[in-house]
């Protein structure tokens, strides 16, 4: 029987290639994706589809509305920043970060993971494009690896040691595709854009697009997300 | 202008008491609570009632479903024990422990304080009564204190440092009490036992009953709390 692992599954990029490399590690799935008052639901159906074509055995959808307490453009009114060049991208912390979301789904991560008798989780974070998020980085990971061990039955009886994979944390965004496409994940149906129009083509100028389009060039590979015309 | 605190808010007696010492201390009180599919909804009911007893600026309920995952009798229909000695209620983890429960309300409470520009969290937590709890130990708080200073932008900044005040955590059951009653708590108001009836009465014979009735003998006060006629 392989060992179970619960997977944070946004329907975006990064979340779908490390859903492909927990796959590709002999995990059985477990998807946890989360309705968070996001702006548009494009993101969730993705994660479905997706969820379903990696033959997931369960795939939980969390409604949790984080909108509720404002503080981003990922689920308030502030603008969403566009055409900026990778300098300003990582010049602070951005606009889009959403306070303690890394937080809250690795810890009902791991209230699901611990009912299932699991202690592996995969979360698809990335140091090198988003350097600005505190939430994305390794010791970040670690800390919360630390965590797992001491808030959890099972990490205080012994039984199992929680582990916290972060697969991507040191990809370029060019490397994370070309390690996708190896493992077959369907790029078309993942969904990245933080401003998609009401079709949920991409707007291909916000910081997460431009940085999807950056990795397919450098990856040699070509994007068949669906664009917005120009 | 006074400090903004987040208070994690179940409206049981321990997280009441808390909300008193976080108002004695000068705080500015932001209550959260969650439905979280508990069985009954007296609690909720209860939380309401105190954080508008307390002047708090305001209560947050968050709808966050862990019963999805079940695993607990506060959640599922495991049956509540009941009649238990200290001794049977001390000997391991209790079937009433709710997976990653303080760790999911401390993640949650860290991501409002953030969007309120504060850095002090309040939570009810007591490692006497409750040692079997893997999340209600010292070093789990302190494990989360590290976790918040890396998750935050303000503790990656540097402009805050996050302190999780569990005041409770070292006192008895008797001493919570006394502390509460000099602050001005009405304990009729909050709201403890595992299995209430259809009016909300406690049922006097569950592990939080009994450790609440004990409390209460010892620190030789009344309590105003309804219970069931035996």
């Amino acid at each position: 029987m392989s060992q179970k692992a619960v997977v944070l599954l946004s329907g975006g990029l990064d979340s779908t290639t490390t859903l492909a490399i927990a796959a590709d590690q002999g995990y059985e799935l477990y998807a946890l994706s989360f309705d968070y008052g996001q702006r548009h639901q494009f993101e969730l159906e993705a994660a479905k589809t997706l969820a379903e074509k990696w033959n997931v055995t369960q795939h939980v959808i969390i409604p949790l509305n984080l909108a509720a307490f404002g503080g981003s453009a990922l689920t308030s009114e502030i603008a969403v920043p566009k055409h900026r060049s990778q300098e300003e991208m990582n010049d602070g912390i951005p606009v889009t970060y959403v306070p303690a979301r890394n937080t809250v789904f690795l810890s009902v991560a791991m209230g699901w993971a611990e009912s299932l008798g699991a202690s592996d989780i995969f979360i698809g974070v990335n140091a090198v494009d988003y350097s600005g998020y505190p939430d994305c980085r390794p010791e970040f990971i670690k800390s919360f690896e630390q965590l797992a061990n001491l808030a959890t039955k099972s990490g205080v009886e012994g039984t199992r040691t929680w582990k916290i994979h972060a697969p991507l944390i040191q990809l370029t965004k060019a490397e994370i595709i070309r390690t996708g496409t190896k493992l077959g994940v369907d790029y078309g149906s993942t969904h990245t854009c933080y401003d998609p129009d009401s079709e949920g083509r991409a707007c291909g100028q916000c910081d997460a697009c431009i940085l999807r389009l950056q990795g397919f060039a450098e990856a040699g590979l070509t994007d068949t997300a669906a664009y917005q015309p120009k």
